[in-house]
């Protein structure tokens, strides 16, 4: 293995990220529960999000948009003004939450600081994402954020091809099987994955990966046996 | 003049953008008008958008969240849900406009590629900017797109030391003198404005530009009397 860069996802990998989004769900089904049940609220909100993917990309930005169209269908147009409001506030604090690290990210940057080109690697919206890694405090361990309008396997080969490497070369770490994994093996790099407690309905597979170039490891710390 | 990458700008340098906008606007207005002026309404957008840029930034989906805000606001809460909905859909639209190409810009490109490294530069949407760009036809003319959260001198220099080159091998192209003139000027690289003939008022600078890295040409294919 002979790895020259280190990309790292953020959301859910190096800081908190779905907990937040859920919360936000949460409030929203309460906001909308004289109209329909939590679980209904929740199925609209998927069904929308997902058919405005195409549109909207990833990020708070759309997810608030898809908020507020889903809130319109589920009250048949009955919603009231005050709670269109209410949903860009929710979305106004989502852009807001503090960042909070997840348990020996900053040692794991630190050990492999100077030794790896280190970059992030992470979908969503620019500003959401250069926001959060300016608020991380991580940023200085970082050669550069890239942010991907999508994860499949022509968007890191446009990353592989820009940071002038193989993709032998190339190791991607994160906790999404789907979006930080599977590609990464299908154009031929390295991919670790380090799960965390909750994944969002869309990013989630149902198979067991078994790869040469894959590790399944319990905490981030855990990539430090590799290059020792 | 030992240039070695040459940025382009891309909403109103490559392809028309603010027409749209200012067409989107119109409709906002016009939405509008039983409660206010059409210029007290823009007035208010325009506060409610420079209000939320640190928190949104540039690109269509910010614009409709404020848009959204700003007509609660205008309407002291209480528009219908069928305007809010009205408004999320002239987000949609201007996410499907179709890519109307300037004058020279192809001809421009084609005689300056393969001869330099050809970049876009461009703030705003992730998404927005890469699908532009992909509808315009014009993606295989440029080694990547850069797509900034900001245009000030502080993210040219990032930009700078990204592409690995000197300021002073820089040349950027664009119609706002404030995002693609004066920062450039500022940290030592090259610029050359192309107006447009509408100018969002945030882009405004009142001021004349005189520097001998600087050119104020009139339309795109001057730019190849720089290069014979």
């Amino acid at each position: 293995m002979n790895i020259k860069v280190i990309a790292f996802d953020a959301d859910d990998t190096l800081f908190i990220n779905e907990p937040y989004f859920e919360e936000a769900e949460k409030k929203f089904c309460v906001l909308l529960q004289d109209y329909l049940s939590h679980h209904g609220v929740s199925q609209e909100l998927f069904r929308t999000q997902i058919n405005n993917l195409p549109l909207y990309g990833y990020g708070i930005k759309g997810y608030i948009l898809s908020m507020i169209e889903a809130a319109i269908v589920v009250s048949n147009g009955t919603i009231s003004v005050d709670f269109i409001k209410k949903i860009t506030e929710f979305g106004k604090e989502l852009i807001e939450k503090p960042i909070e690290l997840l348990d020996g990210v900053e040692e794991t940057l630190q050990a492999l600081h100077g030794k790896y080109k280190l970059v992030v690697a992470t979908k969503g919206d620019l500003k959401d994402q250069h926001r959060k890694l300016h608020k991380s405090g991580l940023g200085h361990y970082f050669h550069h954020i890239e942010v991907m309008s999508d994860k499949e396997e022509i968007d890191y080969q446009k990353l592989v091809k820009r940071l002038d490497i193989q993709s032998s070369e190339f190791l991607m770490i994160g906790n999404s099987l789907k979006s930080d994994v599977l590609p990464v093996l299908g154009i031929g790099g390295h991919a670790i994955h380090i799960p965390f407690h909750t994944t969002w309905e869309h990013e989630k597979i149902d198979f067991k990966i078994e790869h040469e170039n894959f590790k399944d490891y319990k905490k981030i710390t855990d990539v430090l046996t590799l290059f020792q």
